[in-house]
């Protein structure tokens, strides 16, 4: 209260609570990190929240590194983590993965998860360039427990083995994220664009980073603004150098609007006629973008922007539901059916090195998940990265693939997850998904245009070698009869 | 109103109030089946309201058939159906299963499941004895959407392939679960029971049915009675006519207590003291029932009666929590640690064919779903059928094994299921839990052992031939090196 | 619906809502009047909603007479029939005050209110010029209620051997309030500006009309404008013209600002300094103004406005409190004690013929009823009547005196009504005052100042003479030995 | 905490906790007392709590004297000191009244009610025998506020005048309510009993005490058991000794049934069937007892019994309403009319010394107020004290009269009090009834009947002699020409 006196603000408004929070809050960072460093200079401190919001950089100053608390099974989802570390990869700061050994989540005493889960847990942080840390509780007769230990053994063992393919890796991606969440702070709707986005990503087998305003966009191939990026001055500036040096942009939503929303602030090859009056709507995209299975108009949920290409390239039609669901009109149990005439505006529109999605693709695949979605965004993101994607992959899109670089090994390492989850159970309201059972994965087909030229291929750390396939100078086609659970390949140059 | 006081029935009291409303719901059943016939007496007449209750036998007279409505991604998720099914397979009544080519659920205009999810779905039914039914919502222009038919054509061409294997099947069960929902109704907790207790069933590939106390239960080799079905004198007397000719029983939490809960009405080979003061409590298990990668002390949630093992085999022992977590006493995020010291209870016993477990493991499992739980069950449930399973496989747990008779074919027909589902979203407040691609399954071993002589083993429809190879009279071993979705194996004698 | 639609309302906007609503509501008064002249075009129709909102008058000329609906212990209290009477008199209807016979409201059989409330409230009606309805309920056998009608009968007879001073007869009156239900509507809370305004003129024996902006201000000595009256140009100009033709104006709180609040629009001696911050303040006006027994500062509920006497005379001083109650500053059980010094502000000025009050002093002494308000607000008042009243008495306030004009009968009525009310019960949330034995009051002084010679006065319907005793010329003063319950004084001219 | 643990209270029992809160509190009272008098063993302590619970007599050891809180506008109102003094009064304890200068509550600076309030109030209390206080609330500058004592001055000036007369002065009481609030505590309906029949008697002015179990009840012309009050042996034995000296008895409702409430414990001259299924019903009292403007059936809210006289006589039928009001049947705004035959049932009986009413006719007359409830309960009194009032006045209801004694001065005080109070404002959800005039009273006429032989009678403290005229050798008939607020009558022997 003294503190709100002192500084003029006013305890009966919001906004000057939250300053007063954000005050005390740097406060606390301040004064607690000079404490625990009083007697040790070096103290290595980290300041946890469950989560370590994007784009939140001033506080970093106070943390020596960053732990990236992700329990799969106790809210925080199998989506969580990676999204975090292909972010925090991108920050200064070494970095560490923290699980659990429960069931559930912290303070389960007795709780375990099966030991494949842990396996598998432990494995996608090294492939995100993760360090490991894996949350017990200490029993207070201070007894160690044998299962815990085991579970966490098994890991670990795996982990030391693959230790010397994860030092000093680095990420290597070919789009960035412009994380919404960093726009926007956590507060807003932002994590579900980017945590849909990356979903697309993962599930597509596309090379990711996700970035802050502040990081670097260049070497990318692709940017991604999901769903709700609206542009200010710097922005616009930012992203204008990174295309005249060769990037390209996939907007959707109301991304690459002005903050007022009321025009484009790149030509999208499209004019513009503000939000649909429809919610949801449907589209019919181009064949070339279509899904697979669904060659008919299929749902968008949430609203989409009108636009009618023009000097672009039209991605596909909307179409109109004949009305939307109000007191006044009604059908079935969810929305109106689709006219059997498409409208006169189009679902997305590609000029030059910018393709513009009407509709939050993002968020409603983050909410829905249906594969038509995937499916269409991905043949989105495909067209824009035409001869460019790094890697290429057969894997089914619940296998996870990174890949990285050691160049003072002189080699690449990809990584390569799979282990099929099931959702068993509830923590409170969370849904527990279980790992239990993994079963192999045979006959993957893996195709890497990399700039280096390989001369070995091997699993790691078994060190059985894999033959090389070059199908062209740059493109090595590797073939692995069977994975389980995490495999590293190892390709010297 | 009019009925009520026709009937002295009080409208002021909630019980008066239901009986009018089962009157209201039986006359309308009365009335619109006779109005569905007056021009054609065998006019198919089914009443749907979502889910077939188990043990409401009264009504079934007014059905000509049955359909399981069961959307796994409308809310009704992946479980729903076998349990419904095992049920239903056992009742006069043809049936067919029920779900939707939507994404959702009804009304979905413009949403598509993957055609591998319709495959997969249809599959189940099949595997099940049940016709198979795909909802579709006709557009008002009365066009059929061309992605929809194709979907379900992919389906259903499966499906006309395989339907020699199917007609007037049988499935064969080792197992029965007395279902706790047909003695308690759909309104008590009996639901969870029963789920918890086929989850267990399925994904240990026990071969099982669900009935309810009218039917026979001759013939099983083991009765489940999960949770909390306590035993009225109709119930005893037709449970010990079960054992006398040879059945066994699996007890758990209230199960086979008199109504009023003071005692076991069976010699279960313990004292028994009444429910544990403790929720929840530790278990840990014998060696020979403990789970695989547990050897320490587990939480069991939910609470436990109290027994000493005395006559009977104990199961393992209870380990009692410090505390309760009340407003008293707190530790941590969740409850207390166990105590250093074993109580003096044990977690199960066994005696003769008779095995009661102390917790109501069934709902524990279906709750939170550790796998230490079902593989705690599954080596009791084991224990109990020593030497008498039909079937016994390498498959993972989230493949579903069945074994169907046609004995008009004088053939068995083996099915293998299996499709990693993942969530992916949410409709509403109902997780979607999305079946994409579906990788294969390597290398299956299944071991057979059936009262006849099998003469011929191959894959069905494709009719390729799997080698026999008996490892003892009636044990026949089989090796299947990949199998997709769904796979039939034609057994013939 | 049909009819938003027409109109182009939108449903799902409350304003459209209203529109709606208002034009269904005179839809429905155009057509049901409409039917019930069919047969009989001087039918008379009367629409009854409880109350005659002041100011509603477009919905007027679908009633042919107007029912005061005011059951005083039906929870519309004795002081609302006093407030909508002395308006609707002043409207060209014929009208007449409704009450029950039941002790609290409609519904009650076999209940009573005692005989003296109903006569009491009879001679109210009559004093006020209202013609007399008093509700009965009847039972079902059509039986009528002999101690209903005994009640009744009492009553009536009184006022059938008063009507010959009734007929014809117009209320005098000094003042006139403009009323704040008319301006605001009966949702707003002019109500309470108009009741409390009432009050304090029936307790001060002040004769008075209540308008609207409509009607004739002309003719009236002062007009009060309470508390919360902002001008437009309308009300603005026709002020002016009241005031040049010698009309005198009291305004509080808002009154007399412009409707942005930014200004008075009158020259009112003071400075306008905006809302004091403060709430409640303290008040110390002159000697001339303040409450007989309050010398000191007194509080005032509500907000003040902040003036500073330039031209004008003070009222009165403005005294703040230390602070407002906030989370900030506290003290003892209610609001903080007034500082020891008096701000610079006034509570009130006068200036020619207007007198501005600071405070919304009417709203004030309906919500506290301190005598001390009604007293402080009364010297105002006369104040700005000095020596033009028309009439002054000793009676308590208690009493209620009115004077009506019979021009055909070239005589005036003075009527007196005197009823103790105590608080005794609830009708739901509402309180029951009731009238039980009427003590008579013993030696009224009535100073009486009339612009015509009165010849002869003498209680009615007695009969008996009242001595005549001229002070002055136009100043007549009587003494009343005693009445009781409602007595009228015939003053012939 | 500590006390629960050590005492084996379970502070998850509302019960356990509300023995624990008792402790507390009756460790509160011994500790703070015993501090309270560390330095002086007599200094004077009294734990306020708003209210002193009757029949709460545990804790009064810890008090050395008693302050009644009761602000009338404060939310007490004008009845709470009544019966809470003359409660009091019975108690071995010196007390005082404790009212405020405030026109609300305590914590209003600024704020004064009228000085005739509080010349009644601090009447009221010496009439009563209570010593007075008036709370004022200091300003933080220690100023005294003039106007506050002024006001207060006044009042005190009128006390000090007429102490000699209140000195050890004895109240007088024909009539004793036995407190349902004492048997049932103030958490039940045991105040609204109490209240209901201290009004009746109050405005009746019959003398009387109100009284707990553990008082004498010897020496009552008439004891009155308040609607709700069942009897165990103990009450029962105590009735039954205080009948046998001759006392009589008023029982309604539920008073005198067993604690069952299956049988009357006395011989009340009447069959008894139970509670009526009826609420409200009518009741048709005979001509003795009906109220004098109501002579036919008026309704009776609340439950009543159903009897039937057999060997007492009647006091009245009661009439059933056709039904009562439900889902079921409806009519009107309220309740069902009346049957137009009488049921069977009794609404009283009276025999010997027992009068029984079979409504709980003082918590009606709380809750409602109608004066026929009250002429009617009056009507039953004066019937069971016939020939025995000391009183008979033909005040007004709205004043009350007291009789004292001061046998040291052999000498009685009469007291009347007489203050209209109107309805006039809120405190948050309190009615502020507002003494502002005081009309006089003229020619009160008062018959007493007292043992001794009176002297001389004269208005106190005024000396005015007033003359004596004996009806009889007991009865002395006084007529007052005008007395006003609060006048003592002097009656010396």
């Amino acid at each position: 209260m003294a503190l709100m006196e002192k500084n003029g603000w006013d305890a009966q408004k919001p906004e000057d609570r939250a300053k007063c929070a954000d005050h005390v809050l740097m406060q606390y960072f301040e004064r607690t990190t000079a404490a625990a460093r009083v007697h040790d200079p070096s103290m290595p401190v980290f300041h946890n929240s469950g989560h370590i919001t994007r784009g939140n950089r001033s506080i970093l100053q106070y943390f020596s590194h960053l732990e990236l608390e992700s329990l799969p099974t106790g809210g925080w989802g199998y989506d969580h983590f990676p999204v975090s570390a292909k972010y925090v990869a991108k920050l200064p700061h070494d970095f560490l993965g923290m699980t659990g050994k429960f069931h559930t989540a912290w303070g389960e005493f007795g709780g375990f998860k099966h030991p494949n889960a842990l396996r598998y847990e432990c494995g996608a942080m090294i492939a995100m360039n993760a360090k490991c840390s894996v949350g017990d509780q200490l029993h207070p007769e201070g007894m160690l427990d044998d299962s815990t230990y085991d579970i966490i053994g098994t890991a670990f063992k795996d982990v030391a083995e693959k230790e010397p393919w994860c030092e000093n890796a680095e990420p290597v991606a070919d789009v960035a994220i412009l994380s919404s969440e960093a726009v926007h702070g956590s507060k807003g709707n932002g994590t579900d664009a980017d945590t849909g986005a990356a979903r697309v990503l993962l599930q597509s087998h596309v090379l990711f980073d996700v970035v802050d305003p502040e990081m670097a966009f260049d070497g990318y191939k692709l940017l991604i603004l999901p769903d709700n990026i609206t542009l200010n001055a710097t922005l616009k500036e930012k992203l204008d150098a990174y295309m005249a040096q060769g990037g390209a942009l996939l907007l959707s939503g109301k991304s690459g609007l002005s903050q007022q929303g009321q025009q484009f602030l790149f030509d999208i090859g499209a004019e513009y006629k503000g939000e649909s009056e429809f919610s949801p709507d449907y589209i019919l995209p181009e064949k070339a973008f279509a899904p697979e299975f669904v060659h008919t108009p299929f749902i968008m949920y949430g609203s989409g922007q009108r636009i009618r290409a023009s000097g672009g390239t039209s991605v596909g039609k909307v179409i109109d539901p004949y009305f939307n669901r109000t007191y006044r009109h009604f059908c079935s149990h969810q929305h109106a059916p689709n006219r059997p005439e498409a409208s006169s505006f189009d679902c997305g529109v590609v000029k030059d090195s910018i393709m513009y999605l009407a509709h939050p693709v993002f968020t409603i695949y983050k909410k829905y998940g249906a594969v038509a979605y995937r499916q269409y965004i991905r043949n989105c993101i495909d067209h824009m990265l035409t001869g460019a994607k790094t890697i290429e992959t057969n894997c089914p899109s619940q296998a996870r693939v990174m890949l990285n670089h050691q160049p003072h090994m002189r080699r690449y390492v990809l990584h390569i997850l799979y282990a099929p989850r099931e959702l068993r159970g509830y923590f409170f309201d969370n849904p527990i998904e279980v790992i239990d059972e993994i079963p192999p994965l045979y006959d993957i087909d893996v195709s890497l245009s990399l700039p280096v030229s390989i001369q070995h291929a091997a699993l790691q750390p078994q060190g059985a070698p894999v033959p090389l396939n070059f199908t062209n100078e740059h493109t090595l086609q590797l073939h692995l009869d069977v994975i389980q659970c995490h495999q590293m390949v190892e390709l010297r140059y």
